[in-house]
């Protein structure tokens, strides 16, 4: 090895053929590498029937794993996260539930029971359920568009609790079917962009209970919400304006002080209750619900009512019900999973997605049934969860019972609660998701990423939340396409002094070899770019020939490609091969092949083009195959037999 | 090298990270690389004025090119082969507009215009122009669905030449914005697939003029047409099911005697001509057409009447128009461009995508303003036009002059042509598109291109012809993003006696390293794939562990990951990155990355990452990192800082 004096000079080694594994050991093999990377189920091998009942059992349900060791320590912490949480689970639910146009009680629903199926079966330790500030704007404009909240609210409500389900129906069908990556797809360059957008938005349409609006537009882009504002100017409410910006105020010093000092982290989790709780004091004392600060209002006793009979299945709006579902059940999970996913990372256990989908999935599909609308893992009250020091899921277990009290008892408390504090709280909560420091950093890093950023910003910006999102997965999808309809390919040279050999661009130092044209593709050949490497190897070639005619020196004799990162190859770019060595043979040039891959090697066995290029012209690295054609060149002349070329195109008249 | 005795002992090399480009620099390479990888400018560059000027002409309109150099010895070449194909594109033209239920006249008008336009644009040396079998029955299905061509047949016409107009349009507008590559999409595989599906629909419909059937099912699938031949059994007329036979016969005893002999292949050229004229004859003498034998009937006299007026821009079914226009475009140059580049590959020429794509947009334009509908290059009337050994476009000039003398003065003749004839002249051309010998080489070669195809063929024949492209393309697109969405990685060996590392699956003799770990990535790594790398890489590290631990050797001590193979990555490949170093780094490991490409180190260094591991652990080559590994394992302990991990989640309430 270097520095070790060991000595490299033995002779050209073979390129090994792998035997052909029979065709149902390699499908399997290649599904199992497809759905299941993790091997979820390593642990199931070598146990008996009764244990594999049981890791099954703890594999789907995980609290059946863990709260056999659950003690009495952890309870205390997650005791302490989980009143935490509440105390900004209500002020939430009640805003965002606004948020998507529908009664406030549902928000406090939502924060009841899906927790509670949550901390059974999600294995996040970290993640706080509730609803999520974009999925309610997403459901509000997208059901609006045909259903007025106002003139039909109980056809509203069953749509959303309907679509509610078909988004648990969704997600639960992706992580059984173990589709997960569909969510990758979403690129993070796309959510940052889309995330803060969609927080710009909410933003501006707080302004509506902040200014104390009645009427105020459905639209979201912030042109009409401007226009919406400024053209009602004399409907302005001081008092209500004068509230909101004490208490933005409020909430933005108790963030910036807990920002400081970590220890103070409870002032800035407890400033929305005590918003609420000195906004509704406020009211009551002055009676300003009679000077045109709108509040709550009455909230229904009791627990949450069983919605089943509400699913509209039968409605003329189910498409609509379905689509809904679908875009605001990935948007839940992108959000969701990767909240959980980060967590994770920091406290360095495993969270597998598509086991997270299942229960995001089931905790949908019970909401639906008792009255909640979307709940996912909203960042906000995850982090909140996180420092308030959660030790596992039962955090979310204190939560839903602390939302279960309010339900019986509090409720009547928040009557006099002004609408514009929850317009607060969500505007404050909202500008943190405005992830400007990622965009920064994405253009240092990488352009193209920002640009996919900027475009999903500005699609939910200037147009509209779901046009945002239609241009940012089709900017991600396009990428994808482009990045593998376009594999770039280079010229390789000899680093000197060594047998390697590395891109001529990269390595200014690299000499090419005289006669010897090297190549690399970097990526697999697929039918996508089968043709873009056609033209782009023959374009390299004739360069080539073009650069040697006009310094005079030799001519071109051989390519060598090098196959090293070509990881795979189908018969479009095994017909882009044969291409190439056709053309190359009609110039009399050699085609040498360097360290083909194990997938590629054996579709080049079995279409018979080893056969055709000679197994003595595939080398297992560049140098060799260098070596090779010097020793050739040097010694005689390439000895290239020109194809007979006598193949007839079939007569199909 | 190897071979000369050269010695390899230097020390290591250094990775060099290329300078950075400037920004709009950087993006216009790009932008070349992506749109014109074939540098179609190359030959105006250092070139005056005019000289540009006229190679702009000779660029965009060929014949201005090749012209000046054409000879007397190919004019007599292409008279011939214009001849023939004549002779082929009358009988032709009839059957096809009658697959796609339009008047007959149409078809003859298509094989006026068009060809005259293609051979002033085009570039192919040996393409045939005219209507296709496949486009034709697209056509009819789809604007079959919303209009009936019996019941009001002058609006069928009318949007079949918007439908025209508009594929016209969509080429013309893919070849000028370089988009070529949206064709490379649908793979050889799929198209294999699509085809034989839609040759075998075709045959079948034919059943209804052998069997001299009134009505007909309007659907395509397999088992509508059995039906409606099945329930009509009294229906079914001998003397059209005889006449059938005997053409099916004549013309299969044919193509099989020009397979045979090459000299013989005008005996397959002028079989359909010769079929036609059969069947005329034997009907005007036995006025078989008043015993149940179906004739074409009355041919209007006279050239292609214009038809801008009838373009239907008005109408309520312009969207039907327009997707009619867009599939059928694509469908059109995915065929013709595909046979174009065999025939000029074969013959040693170059034919530009993106220029052929607007040649047949614009004859599809002029087509549309002059009574044409859909002509694209269809593969056995073109084979035919090589095998009579046309030399040049002007065959293309040469047929539509034979077809303007039939339009001005003998469409009478066709009077008495039995339907039956053209049913039997579609079906022998058809039977030959069905290529089971393509899908048997696919089967071979790559099991999943082999169900790809299949998954188009049974679309097609089982449900309809749209319903077999959407599959062929989502089945396409599907494994185009499982490509990327699942890149293997491998664990890499050394190759006994050498500095070689290669994976262990295809070497079963490289040997391993004890306590480090080599992985190679085998593709870019992309926000689609980040999430399953990163599982992926896990799971090796964890494996390892559990494999070394199990022998009770050496534990793990470094991990290598070979990055010759990763030609790009973007911010969430980063990510990725950054977390596998915080995971070994907490496991007391260090990771080493050996041979990080231009790209890579670039956006590396950008982001800190090289930095944080450390210059001094990248490498140039696997074998280098691996011999640094070693001489750290022999002398010293892994000097492995765990990170600090300090990193607060910030609390955005």
């Amino acid at each position: 090895m270097v520095g070790n004096g060991e000595n490299y000079e033995y002779g050209p080694h073979r390129v090994a053929i792998p035997p052909a594994k029979p065709f149902f050991k390699g499908l399997k093999s290649s599904l199992k590498e497809t759905f299941f990377p993790d091997d979820p189920f390593r642990q199931f091998k070598n146990q008996s029937c009764l244990r594999r009942l049981v890791l099954g059992l703890q594999y789907f349900v995980p609290i059946v794993e863990w709260a056999p060791r659950y003690t009495f320590e952890f309870f205390k912490a997650d005791l302490i996260a989980g009143v935490t949480i509440a105390s900004l689970a209500v002020p939430q639910g009640i805003s965002y539930a606004n948020l998507a146009n529908l009664p406030p009680i549902l928000g406090l629903y939502s924060s009841f029971v899906p927790p509670l199926v949550y901390a059974m079966l999600g294995s996040s330790r970290d993640l706080a359920v509730g609803t999520v500030a974009v999925g309610s704007l997403l459901l509000a404009s997208m059901l609006g568009k045909e259903i007025s909240p106002t003139e039909n609210p109980k056809l509203y409500v069953q749509l959303a609790i309907t679509a509610t389900f078909f988004a648990g129906v969704f997600q639960t069908a992706l992580g059984l079917l173990r589709l997960g990556f569909v969510v990758d797809f979403l690129s993070h360059a796309t959510i940052v962009g889309f995330m803060s957008g969609a927080a710009t938005v909410v933003c501006l349409q707080q302004l509506k209970g902040v200014l104390g609006l009645v009427h105020f537009t459905h639209q979201t882009d912030i042109m009409s919400v401007i226009h919406s504002i400024f053209s009602q100017l004399h409907q302005w409410r001081w008092e209500s304006g004068v509230l909101g910006v004490c208490f933005v105020f409020f909430l933005i010093v108790t963030k910036y002080l807990s920002k400081r000092k970590k220890a103070f982290f409870w002032i800035n989790a407890l400033a929305p209750l005590t918003s609420v709780i000195l906004g509704s004091v406020l009211v009551y004392l002055t009676h300003a619900e009679k000077h045109g600060v709108q509040v709550i209002g009455h909230l229904k006793k009791g627990l949450n009512p069983p919605s089943v009979s509400e699913l509209a299945f039968g409605s003329p709006h189910l498409t609509l019900a379905i689509k809904t579902g679908i875009v605001i059940g990935i948007i839940g999970l992108a959000e969701g999973v990767a909240v959980g996913r980060s967590f994770a990372i920091f406290k360095n256990y495993h969270i597998d997605g598509n086991k997270e989908m299942i229960a995001f999935g089931m905790m949908n599909i019970a909401g639906s049934c008792t009255s909640c609308y979307l709940t996912a893992g909203p960042f906000s009250r995850s982090a909140v969860n996180f420092n308030a020091g959660c030790k596992t899921a039962v955090s979310n277990i204190v939560m839903a019972t602390a939302v279960m009290i309010t339900l019986l008892f509090l409720t009547p408390l928040f009557h006099y609660t002004p609408l514009v504090v929850l317009s607060t709280i969500i505007i404050v909560a909202m500008v943190g998701l405005i992830d400007y420091e990622s965009a920064i950093h994405l253009w240092k890093v990488d352009k193209v990423d920002f640009m996919v950023c900027m475009g999903a910003y500005f699609g939910v910006v200037f147009a509209s939340v779901e046009i945002g999102l239609i241009i940012a997965v089709t900017i991600s999808m396009l990428r994808v396409l482009l990045f593998i309809a376009r594999p770039r390919t280079s010229v390789l040279g000899n680093i000197p002094n060594s047998m390697i050999f590395r891109s001529t661009d990269q390595y200014p130092v690299a000499n090419n070899v005289p006669g010897v044209l090297i190549l690399h593709i970097d990526a697999p050949v697929y039918f996508a770019n089968a043709n873009y490497l056609r033209e782009r190897i023959s374009r390299w070639i004739y360069e080539e020939e073009d650069k040697l005619k006009s310094s005079g020196e030799t001519s071109l004799h051989y390519v060598v490609l090098d196959l090293s990162s070509v990881g795979s190859i189908d018969t479009s770019g095994i017909s882009m091969l044969e291409e190439i060595k056709r053309n190359t043979d009609r110039k009399g040039q050699k085609l040498v092949l360097a360290n083909p891959r194990s997938e590629v090697i054996k579709k080049l066995d079995k279409s018979k083009f080893i056969e055709a290029i000679g197994q003595e012209w595939i080398y297992l690295t560049v140098g060799e195959a260098v070596a090779a054609c010097n020793f050739m060149l040097h010694t005689c002349k390439p000895n290239v037999a020109a194809d007979e070329s006598n193949r007839q195109a079939d007569e199909n008249v």
